[in-house]
């Protein structure tokens, strides 16, 4: 059995070596550069271009504005399976280039040039004339009437407005004796900042677009392209290659159609679109922005008597995962604390920002950040310890979710939180920190998240797996499912030796899936890889072994039900002998002259189930209060993901969830200009992402209850790690100083204006302070 | 239908606007550059080298020498399937560097670095002591006693004898009033000259190396490679891109174990070995030579009384496919004119030239070039019109051949030489140009050929095909058997379409192959792949439509045997009449939310059928004896393929083959320096290849006797039309001079020896002429 073991990364050679191939790698030399031409006002319609000083740069091949795109197809960005039902399909709002600018950065043309320099030389003596519209940034002004209206089809700006009502909420916040606590909780846009940025390039070959793209769905891709250009499906021929880091925003199709279109315009040579960073932060996709409105009313025993939600979610200026991301934030704040009245409202509204998307966690971090401090504050008012009240409180095990049909089997919330809280020794410490005075404060605190592994029944969920015995006897595995850097292909490798019964070194994975020849994947998002993977995997690597075992009957006359294979041998099931060794076995298959064969399985997973997994933070924290920074000491993040394919590789997996809800908590923020839209600090320099200096050692420990479901006991992990950082640190400054902080990122500018509301810190003082140290 | 029309090639588009992508055009733009380092004597050892000035060269990476190759692992270069039976595997006479020299231009170290420019100044500095042994480059001395030895495990440097004896022939031969006919005829060594030479490059990934090759076989190399480098099958993948030609040269596989070698010691990085044209003619591989000594007796009514034959097949330096075309040389021989009392004795001989290897027609043109000139001469002998005795004794209708389990089904021979001689007005032409005198002088003449189709039960004979049904009812069809300029992705395609029933434009057919990817294809050789794909797509094409409707079944609920796939829609087969469009169901298959699935369907077909196919050549010439020059006037080649599965693309193969025949009848020779053993035109200026400027109109027809066990009717046209086009030329030239030439190529300095000889021109006379023209 491999699965369960720490095993090598099957790539692990290649990517330290720089061997392993991305997009830019694989791009021919004499490639076309195409750039785009972004809006620089955000909110408009295009009147005009002068391109007539930008042609004459020596190298220009040509020049493509928003009014060459003739046929209009107006497309949705996100890269879920197609939906048969029109009803449930994404929103479909986008053009490859759009002459109506909805934000500081809109796409409304591009250059092709021969060479990069010539295309930056022609971008910048493009001039564009607009009819400029006024602009709205901030959620709660969008919502006003008299607001600038975004999108015609949604008046008001609200994209969606949904609701749940259980129970009698204003009935039940009238018994008396209850506790009141009431919370908002602000979340700005955040960028994703995957090492690579999104690129590809695209060519054709006699009718047909190739595109080489850097994306996590790369059967989605060839959908979304075909569409977007009006062709064909099968017209469209899509490579995925190593790709360096999506985390959902490279589960949005946003460049590969326009690359498409150019390169078709341009005589079918190849046109490669490598988007730089300044434009993958604003021009891509960003997380949502968060406002929620939460009120709990709370019985002194610490049970639940009615909850209310009101979340607003800021997706920017496009619709891309429209509503879902709110969807999720809404039934989090539901399932995680049931309680019989609960009142959920949640809006999806537009604004002349970049648009949101998909990105690690899918509105759980937002939904974490103010359900998890508001939890604290709630256990605070009634004077409980927090993690005591979350005991009593949390979705207990036999908790049905009628839609997704699914169950709550343990109880890994107090599972994760018992093993995080002893490591860092939390109750003891607790106490420890208790009314600590002076400006050097520490304190502890704990979070939890609610997660479920892919997207059932939300979206289809399958898997699609081949396998070929090679005459050595190793085998070929093709996956629709993606590695993205994660480590999927090991994991999928790992449950491949043990679905068939080779050796490790016996399994070569294909890692760049190829539309034309991979099986249909959905590709990497939800957390669903190594789960719904496991399915398909399981049960082709069954059929394999039972073709080769039938072939084995045939020409060791023992009866097929008697055999097994194990580490690449042909085994007797009753003494476990070694009957054959199955390459030999392959090649006679393979080289028959009676009846030569090469034996392939292929299927198709439908997976009808999507399993929680659930965890916690614990983080420990050391506060200046004077200089208004955070020290985080101490994290350990608790997972209950099933079983490990691989521990190693779920730690690290774990380790940049951590790293990514740190800089998420304490740093990150996409800064835009209000008098123009501008996002000011779309960079590496002025964007400020944590690196490993800013990080204490960040420890992942792990509960294994087996999924019954699940092929090899697996649940997901990809996003969770994020989910529950932000509000456990959050709780530590809470517990550290008093101060109940809303707002991320817990950076300075925060932390000064909320010691200084508390009173913790007043100017003369702080500067007497600041000037001795 | 598609199979039987001629619909434009599938690659027509990308081939003309050069985006077809070969070798080359897909290497990283910083692989490094290997060039072998050839010996420049004939025959000897590697003493030492001198290095010290090549690698001071800037820009060289690493000097490797025989020296350097620590693990010897002897292999076989032909791309045939791997042979379970030892006893009947290929030579294992190659290594990847030698330090034994057997011929002028071996292959004894190599040079990397950074650019060719620094390759080839390092080259040229190096220097090579060795120990030089007498060489031999002719087959009669080197079949002499005392003779230079050129493998130690053949003395008398004979790679193989074999021998088939059927009656008595001495006892035969003492028949009464039988004529005898006897020829000596001669055939030199040629090359491919396929337009894209033999190119490739390798890099590591993991443990593993990939190999982009121009090959005609790539499952053989990953194969090959492993064998020739030690390691497992399943380390090695390879691609195969668009191939500009083989002709059989790319049938061996000669320096991708090199290429892969030099990888794997300079660290894993890519490095690429594009084999100039000057090493092409020489380090590749060529044409065997042959020498035959016919006798046949013949009663006066024309019949057989016995015939004996001695073949001389000279391999040069390596065994390469070793005796196996000395072998069909025999069977063309004894089939082709049946007769009861038969001897026949081949050898294969080693000389110090460049190893030969297949090479369209693989032996039929040699033999047919001796067979069908002496027939001519037998004809003359007992005053018989040569086509006259050819009908008398050829090959006939129930003819069996044991071995292969074929017989002929057809008067094919009779068919296709009515055709040909009624096209170019034979019988006339014939009378007309009897008993002509002067200078200028006109002759038509005809040739047969014998072939078959595919290589059963020789070798293993099969072939695989994956099909998947896209999102709109378009299909992939991925292929084992490869594309290599002649058309045979669009024939597959064609197949495709008939056998899944869509149409030709929903067909994309996968062109490149992948060894880590594509179903196991032997290949393209021995003109089977039309043959033997067709049995693959038949049966993988069914399964598919099978999948479908089933699914149909399920969908429509209407009995699954009551529908059809006509053209990519579902149709009722009682009347026609269209239920659903593929495209449609197709969605409703892959996204379902209750059984979502990818229906795909793989098979391989074991073929254990090898048809002959037969045909003709009847050519027109006009002989100007002063001048020593044939011009060719018309020529007709006629074919019994069986079914065309595209006309237009048939016509193409056999203008193609034809244009061979003609440069191998009248202008193509390699010729050695006697002193050195260097190869003296090993270049396309000074080596005379015929161009279109050089050629009549070419006129392909065919005959079309549907063969029965195939798929689709066809049989094998890949190497047929070079078989009867010298001999027809040399039949013609016969027929308008008398005089019966015996050696090729029927050049100037030929025809001059010849015609002298004959009495036709004498010194004087000629250079009177030619100081008046």
């Amino acid at each position: 059995m491999y699965a369960g073991k720490s095993v090598k990364r099957v790539d692990a050679l290649d990517k330290v070596t720089g061997r392993a191939k991305y997009t830019d790698d694989l791009c021919y030399k004499d490639a076309y550069i195409a750039r785009v031409i972004h809006s620089d006002i955000a909110h408009g319609k295009v009147i005009s271009f002068d391109i007539s000083e930008a042609e004459k740069v020596k190298g220009v091949i040509k020049i493509l504005t928003c009014f060459d795109l003739k046929e209009k197809h107006y497309y949705a960005t996100p890269g879920h399976p197609y939906e048969l039902d029109p009803e449930q399909r994404d929103v479909e709002d986008r053009l490859m280039l759009t002459d109506t600018v909805r934000y500081y950065g809109d796409d409304i043309g591009a250059v092709v040039a021969e060479n990069e320099v010539a295309a930056e030389q022609a971008l910048k003596l493009i001039k564009v004339r607009y009819e400029e519209y006024p602009f709205v940034l901030d959620v709660r002004e969008a919502m006003k009437e008299g607001a600038p209206q975004i999108h015609k089809a949604f008046p008001g700006n609200i994209l969606a407005h949904s609701t749940i009502r259980e129970g009698n909420y204003e009935e039940a916040i009238k018994e008396p004796g209850l506790i009141k606590t009431e919370g908002w909780y602000e979340i700005p846009m955040v960028q994703h900042c995957h090492m690579e940025n999104q690129i590809c390039y695209a060519e054709m070959h006699q009718n047909r677009i190739h595109i080489v793209t850097s994306t996590q769905v790369p059967h989605a891709v060839r959908r979304i392209v075909a569409q977007a250009l009006g062709m064909d499906w099968g017209s469209i021929r899509v490579v995925k290659p190593y790709v360096g880091g999506g985390f959902g925003n490279k589960h949005d199709i946003i460049y590969e159609p326009l690359c498409a279109w150019i390169c078709k315009m341009t005589g079918g040579h190849a046109v490669k679109l490598d988007v730089p960073r300044e434009e993958t932060f604003v021009c891509t996709r960003v997380r949502h922005g968060f406002l929620g409105h939460l009120i709990s009313w709370v019985r002194p025993d610490g049970s639940f008597a009615a909850r209310k939600l009101e979340a607003i979610s800021d997706t920017g200026a496009y619709a891309s995962h429209g509503h879902a991301v709110c969807l999720v934030e809404m039934s989090a704040f539901k399932q995680l604390y049931p309680c019989e009245n609960t009142e959920i409202d949640g809006w999806t509204v537009f604004t002349n920002k970049p648009a949101a998307s998909a990105m690690r966690g899918y509105g759980v971090p937002q939904m974490m950040w103010a359900l998890e401090r508001h939890t604290d504050e709630i256990a605070s008012a009634i004077g409980m310890e927090p993690v005591e009240f979350r005991n009593r409180t949390l979705i207990p095990v036999g908790y049905k979710d009628d839609f997704a049909k699914r169950e709550v089997l343990f109880n890994s919330h107090k599972q994760c939180l018992d093993k995080a809280m002893t490591i860092l020794d939390y109750e003891n410490k607790r106490k420890e920190y208790m009314n600590q005075t002076g400006n050097i404060r520490r304190g502890i605190g704990a979070a939890v998240f609610w997660f479920d592994t892919g997207t059932w029944p939300a979206l289809q969920e399958n898997s699609s797996c081949r396998m070929a015995l090679n005459g050595d006897g190793s085998i070929q595995v093709q996956m629709g499912e993606t590695e993205i850097g994660q480590g999927a292909d090991t994991v999928f490798a790992q449950m491949a030796a043990d679905a068939s019964g080779v050796r490790m070194d016996m399994v070569h994975l294909v890692s760049f899936q190829d539309t034309d020849i991979t099986p249909v994947g959905l590709g990497a998002y939800g957390s669903r890889q190594t789960y719904a993977a496991g399915y398909s995997i399981r049960k082709t690597g069954t059929l394999l072994k039972e073709k080769i075992l039938k072939r084995a009957e045939e020409l060791l006359q023992i009866p097929e039900s008697d055999m097994d294979i194990i580490d690449g041998e042909i085994i007797s099931i009753k003494d476990g002998a070694v009957l054959k060794n199955l390459g030999s076995l392959a090649k006679e298959i393979q080289y028959s002259r009676k009846d030569s064969t090469q034996l392939t399985a292929e299927s198709t997973a439908h997976i009808s189930a999507a399993p929680y997994t659930f965890g916690c933070t614990v983080a420990e924290v050391e506060v200046d209060i004077a200089l208004c920074k955070i020290k985080l000491i101490n994290i350990v993040n608790c997972h209950d993901a099933g079983v490990l394919i691989n521990p190693a590789l779920a730690q690290a997996q774990v380790h940049g969830g951590m790293s990514m809800g740190i800089g998420y908590g304490l740093h990150e923020k996409l800064i835009f200009d209000q008098k123009t839209g501008r996002t000011l600090n779309n960079n590496l320099l002025d964007y400020k992402l944590p690196t490993i200096l800013d990080h204490p050692s960040l420890q992942a420990e792990f509960i294994e209850n087996p999924e019954p479901e699940s092929a090899f006991g697996a649940k997901g992990l990809g996003e969770p790690p994020v989910c529950s950082v932000a509000p456990a640190i959050g709780n530590a400054v809470y517990s550290a100083t008093g101060v109940s902080l809303n707002r991320l990122p817990m950076d300075p500018h925060e932390l000064y204006k909320a010691f200084s509301e508390a009173g913790l810190i007043n100017d003369s003082e702080r500067q007497g302070y600041l000037s001795t140290t």
